[in-house]
């Protein structure tokens, strides 16, 4: 494969959909983008199988080929038994051809839970950081935010939580391009009981970094974009991005439910359908696909389970746009500094 | 006054606007209501100048008193400062004609740190009750839902969960009438790291009593309406609730902005108007105002720092749904019998 092209492993057998999803959105990709070439990983005869026009036109030019895998990952599966008795996995392979260097990054619709330990186990974190965390990008009203962590870490020590800070910061710059990051500690507003003893700490010592800290931020902050990056532990993390997802798709239904009320009211739906069409896909999530696990030694971005061909399509792509950047190298040598900062306060 | 009417001490001071949202509010509900009898607790003075029409036909009638309290606890104050230096205020004389029995309940605008503060050292909490939790009903896809802790409690053991639990519970039967309410605690749903060690301890202490215990709810799940109650530690529940108010808003916002994209999607939008107008009365925040102050051998609801007439009123008919129902006598007995069922198993 061409030198200058990013390389990303495809586990073309994980998530909802497998084969179905990702045979289309990586013809998508290598249609829209050339500077990317793939790697389908799975069972090969069934990938043999389903593969013409440009995908087999892509794997004549050299920007595609087939990695053989006899295993698949199911989505229920307990993230040790995934790592006991899946060597051959489809998901295990992708994050090896990572790890050989073969491939700059992967992407797997995968359960979340053996993507990690398995990302984990086979790649192992990048010197100084204490364990991964799961990173996605959401809209804000002025327009996008990274936050973390999703799910990976329950309990976070003020450590953990500098970390993911630094990790978010460097993301943000690599792949927006934005110079300086604001980064803010997700916290709560009650009076004189301004967050545990962990967020107090963590604040103390993202400040004391020349990271652009701008204090804590609440819920609400979230989606008026105060902040570039939002960090906080995975348990909150998680019941935020869930809680929100209940929130839109609540209102959702319920604009459906006022549309349908009566004659006028569904006239007037009709007449406001480019616009509830523009809402929708200003929210898209499918948009927004692609959580990054962070912290390891080499770049594994989450398809979400469910993911369409768009879906997936985002997902490469934010695999590719993290390979091309070298996330990880970038995480260990800003890390580095900072302690180094931190260590001269 | 009445024996037969619940009475409300209103902290008449409190809140961003104080007299000019209390008073009017104070009309509307005995206008609307006859079994509730008002005492509004302030500056005599400024209140006497300000009562005329329909509140001294209250006063006449024995519907309506003022206590005079000549201090104000501010919105930015510390519930120390409060506590220390405020002891004529009007919020703290409003909860000590709860504690005197001369009112059933208490209503105040004032700031949440010192309410909570301050009702904990007046009333003092209820026997087997460590810590008040502060509950607010939220709107579901089905009706709504209460969800509590929301922030007066930031790190929470198991046995503080199931306090939680018993008191949403209770509060949920008393007030909706619904006879076993569905009780849910909010976690996380990564494979294999199924919440903390806290939240495991309390699912098996729920789990061994009568309570409708329906299992770990995700943050999703808040909306679908899964549950009638939604446990979790005042971190979580804060960031649960202020994040949702920041989808809401950042949907409204691009809802305005689509429709004043173009002419054509202007004139959508008054066509639509009436169908977004009934999307916002069902969403409308003041239909939920008035969080109550759970765990304390009397009634405090309190209401949004930036209610306005008709959110300070609903404040006070969640003041006197409780007052009518005796919620902390509930919660004492339910407690009981609860804490005997978990000692039988």
């Amino acid at each position: 494969m061409s030198e200058s092209r990013t390389v990303i492993a495809l586990d073309a057998m994980g998530g909802d959909h497998g084969l179905s999803v990702v045979l289309p959105a990586a013809e998508s990709v290598l249609g829209s983008r050339d500077d990317v070439a793939l790697i389908l990983v799975g069972d090969e005869a069934q990938i043999e199988a389903r593969i013409g026009g440009p995908l087999a036109e892509a794997r004549e030019s050299g920007r595609l080929r087939i990695e053989h895998a006899p295993e698949v990952v199911t989505m229920d599966e307990t993230p040790s038994h995934a790592l006991r008795f899946k060597k051959k996995s489809s998901m295990r392979r992708a994050i090896e051809l990572v790890k050989s260097g073969e491939a700059d990054a992967c992407v797997s619709a995968g359960n979340t839970g053996a993507l990690m330990a398995t990302a984990r186990y086979v790649l192992k974190t990048l010197p100084g950081i204490d364990r991964p965390a799961i990173a996605t990008t959401i809209p804000t009203m002025q327009g996008h935010t990274l936050m973390l962590d999703l799910g990976a870490n329950i309990d976070c020590t003020a450590e953990h939580l500098f970390q993911f800070a630094v990790m978010g910061s460097v993301l943000v710059q690599a792949v927006d391009g934005n110079a300086s990051p604001r980064v803010g500690l997700l916290n709560i507003g009650e009076e004189e009981i301004k967050g545990n003893d962990q967020i107090k700490e963590a604040a103390r010592l993202v400040a004391a970094t020349s990271l652009n800290y701008i204090g804590f931020v609440e819920g609400d902050d979230i989606y008026k974009g105060t902040a570039d990056v939002v960090v906080c532990d995975g348990f909150v993390g998680n019941v935020a991005l869930k809680t929100s997802e209940g929130v839109a798709r609540m209102i959702a239904h319920f604009l459906g439910e006022e549309f349908r009320r009566n004659l006028l009211t569904r006239l007037a739906g009709m007449v406001a359908l480019p616009v509830i069409r523009g809402l929708r896909r200003r929210m898209d999530p499918r948009r927004y696909n692609g959580a990054s696990l962070l912290g390891l030694r080499g770049i594994v971005v989450k398809s979400h389970g469910s993911a369409d061909r768009l879906a997936f399509a985002h997902a490469i792509e934010e695999a590719a746009r993290e390979g091309a950047m070298n996330v990880p190298g970038l995480i260990d040598h800003r890390l580095e500094t900072l302690l180094t900062e931190r260590q001269a306060v």
